[in-house]
């Protein structure tokens, strides 16, 4: 496209690889970087690079954290004898929204889906099972993956993997409607979940 | 907000100052970047700052530009005896897409609005007198704002300052629909907008 000079249409090719985000949103976008202060369009990029610089995995949970240990793991006044399994840090971040749930968590980073080529060696459950070994404690494992069919085989999954060790397997209750993200569900109907979590 | 590390706080609050992008769309959008290749971020970080480092107006036209003049400034194919007012560098993108106009640009980079504490002087209308001063070549000035309130009374009062000079001043025709932006009007229509400008 010619309409725009180079560093424009970069710069609208860069936002347009966001999720969501088509020709005419990263058009918008791009448009009111330029016409933006240079101070908030730095700390965009700032943002951006620091996050990415600094974020990496939690050495326990393999949440999201700029340190060794994300703030859930190191907090010692959380119930360190409950893990909940979560698909993403986002669906971290809807439970934590619900301010019920004091255990700690282990995110996935992924759900069981052979549509899209992804099998359970993908997800995080190595890191799982070596932290249940270390970790005798642990007397329960809550499944909160989302209720889509990915997610309800990847519980399956998860719980007949962690039958041998006998450890306590839950899955968090089919109040949410079927299909739903669990990150978009609103708090009353997520710990009305929590609550009625039943034995797989 | 707790449930979120600082650091990524602070990418979903500079995110959410982009227009059109609420609480929820920031959060899928700084995940994206934290899943995403370091590149791919990198790369988005780059074209923020390199555009808003190199970018600046058209000595010109007013227009973004990474040179002195821009593209169609700088295009000695171009009928210099025409300027086409615009709003903003979208809007010239706009008609740039048509390929039917081969004159110049003006960009005012806004319009006047009373109610947005917006005046004349807030326009780059003094560039736009002192260009035609400088090129008595221009024989016709089209008014390319948007049909809407503020795009109106804006064409109208350039029109009136620019009644002493004697050069033809044009209004691009009402085939658009009123209130719509020329951002988003089908190319057809901004053709024959144009074809029908009449004298102001």
């Amino acid at each position: 496209m010619s309409e725009y000079s180079p560093l424009i249409a970069n710069l609208i090719q860069a936002l347009g690889k966001l999720p969501g985000i088509g020709r005419k949103t990263a058009q918008r976008l791009a448009f009111h970087i330029l016409d933006a202060p240079v101070e908030e369009a730095e700390a965009l990029a700032q943002a951006v690079l620091q996050a990415k610089k600094s974020i990496h995995l939690c050495a326990e949970c393999c949440n999201f954290t700029e340190n060794d240990l994300c703030e859930v793991c190191s907090n010692p006044k959380r119930d360190h004898t409950t893990i909940c399994v979560v698909e993403s840090p986002r669906d971290l971040a809807a439970m934590e929204r619900i301010h019920e749930y004091k255990g700690l968590y282990h995110v996935l980073h992924g759900v069981i889906s052979p549509m899209q080529n992804q099998g359970p060696e993908t997800l995080k459950l190595r890191e799982l099972l070596s932290r249940l070994q270390n970790h005798p404690e642990v007397s329960e494992v809550i499944l909160a993956t989302n209720s889509s069919v990915e997610g309800e085989a990847t519980a399956l999954y998860v719980a007949r993997l962690l039958k041998p060790s006998g450890i306590r397997c839950t899955r968090i209750a089919h109040g949410l409607p079927m299909g739903a993200d669990i990150e978009y569900a609103d708090e009353v109907t997520l710990a009305r979940a929590l609550t009625g979590r039943t034995d797989l």
